[in-house]
């Protein structure tokens, strides 16, 4: 961490930071510049708090210097991380497409979009149990029964499930339908629900906040991995933004950002990112070609009667016209489905 | 509702929108402009969903007339709510100050800002005991024992206490010893959560999450007050923007937004709104100025060596000069303190 | 226009509407729902102004239902437009990459880097002589003679030039030496500048302000068709959000809303869409995927003694990179270079 | 500037850095940390930039301690900058409303407008006579006659006029009738305006580009002051962000951050800021709490019939209300109007 004075601090200011470094147990390391002088701390940073130091008379500024996440980061590990979620792997050369309804709504609908993607080429089966709504008078989910409907249609068809756990009491339950638990972009700092999480060994599909930032994402996967569960997958679903023609604004650039940082795979939901199912084709095609490692799309039979996310849902045939798309531009930037 | 056709749409297609209407049991209204003709829905626009009709041929655009929230609105109460917490009324004439730590840390930390904040005119004690962390490895707060605590500090100063949940099973817990129930700004949307608060018969304080946008906001209220709730207090804290000197941008504009459309009080919190404790005391003679009903600071003996958010709390000194310049613009602006 | 009166609205009020549309020359079409009476004008809505009626008694709210621009659009022109830049098609199947360095600096680092970037199949030549830049102390462009030596290099190596235009009155010297003049991010809504474009017959590079909705990025256009200049490129440069590990987050969603919605083409600029020289292949693939009509890169032989942006301008050798991989994506969505 | 080696760094890498310091003539300050190797650059960091640093091999990141404006910072001049227009002084401890209409429509428009505001207190007249319209086809201004209109109007009532500059070959005429040029929020960054203006002795409103960081803002007042002119006003007048329900969000943050870092006065458009006539006496009144030095506010005749701006536009009855409450407001935070 990087202590910076204020132009007007007299040496006994100065000399007070150095003092309060050395009473925390750590090293100071004095820097006198022409107009400022710096004061670096040597000894691990995440062991003090910046306002230890920024609150001191005359400090202008207090730079850290570390990364605030561990596991999560390249430095830790620098090869690629590879989940296996039913037998499939995520994050390897195989872009994976994961797809379905935004809601279970009933066995027929779940088990006929199921067949369709899955005769296309999804390789995973993406459902909502329990949904997280923004209105109170809006269709809240099956609860366990759509989990009941999840399991009925993996038996039938061999795709593993991806399903939303919503709160930490819920996650026991959940955890014995699916194959992957998605923790949805509202809950992404649900600090209790990432804890309980953390405590399995079972792939949890971790869903971007609209707001929150590079560092706030990956400390959220650092709660997981830092209780012992390591199977994240990250996923990018659209930040909110000024901007009026999408719901959110699909934010492409963390892709590559987040492989430099990162071990961890990166998914992209093209619906929830833009809100719109007639930009889920090029924006699909984008996401594989920035270095995606899959996606995540919204499927329905009949999106105008879909019971939540119809304007952002693809029909069957077009969830086909999708697929053949994106396998050529997989293989373009080396990769396959 | 109001749909608007494509200008190529020929009448077979307007027929075709008209008839699904009256399928639903609506009555359609047509009116047919020069470049585009549009369809009235006359009918309780609540009871269909906007992708009925936006994913239908040749549909442009599908606009809502209603607002989606009912109890919530002035349509609904046209006078101001005014909730009384442990004997005070927030909503009223009067400005409520809620001070207090960020989080509990210690009885003697806790008991020492209780009374100097009272000393200098706060009717209600703030204070966490579930913390919900950016950081696995930050510190989450005392649990129980912080609420215990707090109980402690009420029964010798008479402050009523406001405090968080983070969730729907913790409810009932904290509700035992909380005066007022706060909801994050990171949960506004943990709709298990603003349901289990909803059955209950207790204020509580809904903050504003850093991306809500007024509906959303207001659907959150919503949620609880359609429970059977009413006593809902909204919190401005700041939202996510582009800008950087301040961590979050105190979005004063909000309190009169909602004090046209909604009953319900509003609070500002120019701590986490700001995160400059430099900041605080011109944004709440602000937040004054601007209609708001009240305010939640944070206070603490020692700010450098808080526990958490010590950059943005005042001392017992600064939140004594609080309360005089607040005081002041109140009486400017008709009010009391 | 669509006029939405307030539940309290009185038949009084709404006939006062109606005989101010009527007043000014428009029909008025009377739509009474359960909850609100809503009144549509039937005429050319580009004739008033909102304000004539939002301001009248018990008007809650009035919807524009026309898009405000006119020729910029696709009811206007629905085939997609082709731009000529000196013999080179901008907006059909073949994607168009213009690169070069951000200033013109010399002769010599002008025409080393023309050369490399032809040989790696670049159609035009970007090079900056007059520079916006935010700090009044840095190099603030060749000026003229920046214009010369772009000519000379024009010259030798056949590639048409594109070069910013900053002011009205240097729109005609510009234009002497330019084969496609650009208009800057800060200079979108720089209406005299638009306005002086708009007379001539030259194409020109409309870039995207880092706050532009799409409607005003389309008005912007509108400027210069409405002129009489109807050869506008339309070009994505990263907005303003809240992301902090790019220096502007780079908009991809706007390429197939553009396309929807207007008939002009549109490339992409990753180098200050980015700010970051190692985003700038991930997201160039990720543009073309999208659907963009070409791209605009910064490339400097030296980038850390660039005179600017050196951080965002790949090397001679990563741009040969850069035209080795877009090439395949371009062949995987039906496109060549 | 401080440099941060990545941990992998070598020997040889820190050292490479070190002798590019010494070749450009700065001395180099070296501190190995546990994980991180730093050096600080010891010279005046604005003579090099920052990527002759940060793109050299195992350079994690390149951190400026100074900040980039240096006349308009606090370090340079640390008491308040007090500007002087047609006799009245901004900054000090008077509060100065400036109002008129956003257009000069005409004679009358203008000469009722004027006697109004200045009858309640108003000190400077506003008006444009050129006008930067999103629009093609709406109303662009009355240019010179305008400015004729605003003389003749200054000479009956006495009140100083304020109006827009929009270009740097129309500075000297605009000059010659106002009493203060104002840079619009679109010109924020038109260097050659700044530039023009920078040669007057005259003094300036500059208005905060919507998507401007406070750096950003400050230095567009740096081109000014470095040019010659210190008469520099800054202006808040609202920025970009998600919210939907004001045209802009009016961040009042600013005010006491610009007030720490800068000695320039700050005043607010709370007309602009918001775009809602509603908003504008309670953000006016906030506006006045957090410490403005002024407020510049749009006041028409007959709102609804104004050539631009009627939604954000006062009457003249309005503005004395105004100007009734923001006076309590002054006097209780020390100031007077």
């Amino acid at each position: 961490m990087i202590i910076i004075m204020e132009s007007c601090a007299t040496d006994a200011d100065v000399q007070h930071v150095v003092e309060r470094i050395r009473e925390l147990g750590f090293t100071a390391h004095l820097s006198k510049g022409v107009e400022r002088t710096i004061i670096g701390i040597i000894g691990d940073e995440r062991l003090f708090k910046k306002e230890q130091f920024s609150l001191l008379p005359r400090v202008e500024n207090v730079i850290p210097i570390l990364k605030p996440y561990k596991l999560t980061s390249r430095d830790f590990q620098s090869n690629d991380s590879i989940i296996k979620v039913n037998g499939v792997d995520i994050g390897g050369k195989n872009i994976v497409v994961i797809a379905g309804p935004c809601s279970v709504e009933s066995e027929e609908q779940l088990m006929f979009t199921a067949e369709a993607v899955k005769a296309s080429g999804a390789k995973l089966l993406r459902g909502g149990a329990y949904k997280p709504r923004t209105s109170p008078y809006a269709f809240q989910g099956l609860g366990e029964n759509g989990l009941k409907l999840l399991l009925k249609v993996k038996e039938r068809t061999g795709l593993g499930i991806v399903t939303e756990v919503m709160e930490a009491n819920e996650v026991e339950l959940v955890a014995e339908y699916a194959d992957m638990l998605q923790v949805g972009a509202r809950n992404m700092q649900n600090t209790n629900l990432l804890r309980a999480i953390s405590k399995l060994q079972k792939p949890v599909l971790l869903k971007r906040n609209f707001s929150a930032t590079l560092n706030e994402f990956l400390m959220s996967a650092e709660y997981i991995l830092s209780g012992g569960n390591h199977q994240v997958i990250l996923c990018e679903r659209g930040i909110r933004t000024f901007v009026d023609y999408t719901r959110n604004t699909l934010d492409l650039n963390i892709i590559p950002a987040v492989k430099q940082l990162s071990h961890l795979p990166i998914i992209v939901d093209p619906s929830h990112g833009t809100g719109r199912h007639d930009l889920i084709i090029p924006m699909s095609r984008a996401a594989i070609a920035a270095g995606a490692d899959g996606l995540i799309v919204e499927v329905h039979p009949n999106p105008p009667e879909a019971f939540s996310d119809g304007e952002q849902s693809l029909t069957p045939i077009n969830f086909q016209q999708l697929m053949n798309e994106i396998k050529l531009v997989a293989q373009a930037v080396g990769r396959s489905i």
